[in-house]
């Protein structure tokens, strides 16, 4: 797996860089941010824990990478932070002129249907191709990894967390898409990539999968109140009623004022990290 | 002066906003971002500090809104943040296609040469007329102003702290021109802003300035040393003997691996916030 450099700049005492690869699991380019604190140019010292940030409807690494304001607490806290692309791009992927759906809308599951099963298989990259191409270039102790991510991210990282909690020991979201079964963004989506049998979509939805007895040790997720997709898309209620049902211990914080932007997002940043950076050690 | 707010979100406790007014200075709309802290929103609370934040080349208000990193600082500290445009604009503005002269680079002068002298006026905007609109619109105590900028808008920062002591408090800047007659980006612009005759130049100069007798209790100027604007446009040495023959407190920072990015500006930007509310206070 060669990695290729796009760019890279000292901030907050560490490095912020681009990278590039050819994938095998979208079989195109992909393109990821990772932040590596100053913790991880001292020669002495252990492998770092890493953040795994999945982003929203839209988006590519870099509107994180630029509004997330998340290096002033990664530098204090010694974290890897990476973020990766919202799907496969490129000329000859399959694509839709919506914008949540096709390119920019991968929505981390890996598909099975036409024509969209070849390159969308998101689900794979995050928890297994790109793990195994930072573990190889950077100095990250995969032992201690966290995930998070917000909406259509949010819902990555509570879905991947649900169905791999050995591997993450910390997730979090900033206001998720908890039950995309039920919800118009999720419908769509689920749909095309996965075909009209929904028992099939029940992988990628964090609800359906705790329902159906996948457990994780304890979640965040901040929501903003004044967010225009809350009472449609979203719909934390769900998965507060999933969690207690469960008996999995959710901290819900429905946060007043707040929209579903990058300004609500880095506010609560800082708390997220930290949150994260107790549980990983 | 009418003010019309183009948008609003809750952000790190406080609010930021872009506002759009008509401009008497630069005859056009111009656009300017504010963050209001926390504290701007208790009724008790009095009247709170205000930096303006003067950007680089290319920039508008958007660039240092969305990755200059100020909220969180700004919230603690109780300090409301104004970031104007960098030039007039709008097709009846004179304007060159290249990136360093017209729009998008006003250099912070009083033009006097045709055509430019009936917009760029962005001293008198920055110092007189933007200040008036914010007094007459948000909680600020205008008797507590500070001033910081970067590249373009260092060189503005410090300028107008030369030129008007008495209103700006605290002075600073992030990688600054701070000889534009003795550098290619300078002389271009002040040459065709204001002419030939260099003589006019001075006082759209920070050096000049202070050989001419301009004083300031003291000035904080972070630059990389990895900046590829540094030997050529951005000369900090100068200001260095300026200050020391003038007896001006500087504190030059030479930070070794920072660029000229929003990934260095952001790095220090908390460092200047306090520095400012320590001044202001």
């Amino acid at each position: 797996m060669t990695l290729e450099t796009l760019s890279t700049a000292k901030s907050h005492g560490g490095v912020q860089q681009v990278g590039r690869h050819a994938s095998r699991e979208t079989s195109t380019d992909m393109t990821f941010s990772i932040f590596l604190p100053p913790q991880a140019f001292d020669s002495d010292a252990a492998p770092l824990p890493v953040i795994w940030y999945l982003s929203g409807l839209t988006c590519t690494h870099a509107n994180v990478t630029e509004k997330g304001e998340y290096r002033a607490a990664c530098a204090e806290l010694g974290l890897i932070f990476v973020a990766p692309d919202t799907s496969p791009r490129g000329s000859g992927v399959p694509d839709d002129e919506a914008y949540d759906f096709g390119q920019g809308a991968g929505f981390y599951v890996d598909a099975t249907e036409a024509p969209y099963a070849a390159n969308y298989r998101m689900a794979s990259y995050i928890a297994r191709e790109l793990p195994e191409l930072v573990a190889a270039n950077f100095p990250a102790d995969m032992k201690r990894q966290g995930i998070m991510g917000h909406s259509m991210g949010g819902h990555g990282a509570l879905t991947l967390a649900l169905k791999h909690p050995g591997r993450y020991r910390a997730a979090s979201a900033f206001a998720p898409i908890v039950a995309p079964a039920l919800v118009p963004w999720g419908e769509k989506a689920l749909g095309r990539y996965l075909g009209p049998d929904r028992a099939n979509w029940r992988a990628y939805d964090s609800v359906a999968l705790i329902e159906d007895g996948a457990r994780v040790a304890e979640l965040l997720v901040d929501q903003g109140k004044a967010d225009n997709f809350l009472a449609e898309q979203l719909r934390p209620e769900l998965l507060r009623v999933a969690c207690a049902d469960a008996g999995i211990p959710l901290t819900l914080r429905m946060q007043p004022g707040y929209d579903h932007s990058y300004y609500f997002i880095s506010t609560f940043m800082a708390d997220h990290l930290r949150w994260h950076a107790e549980r990983l050690g």
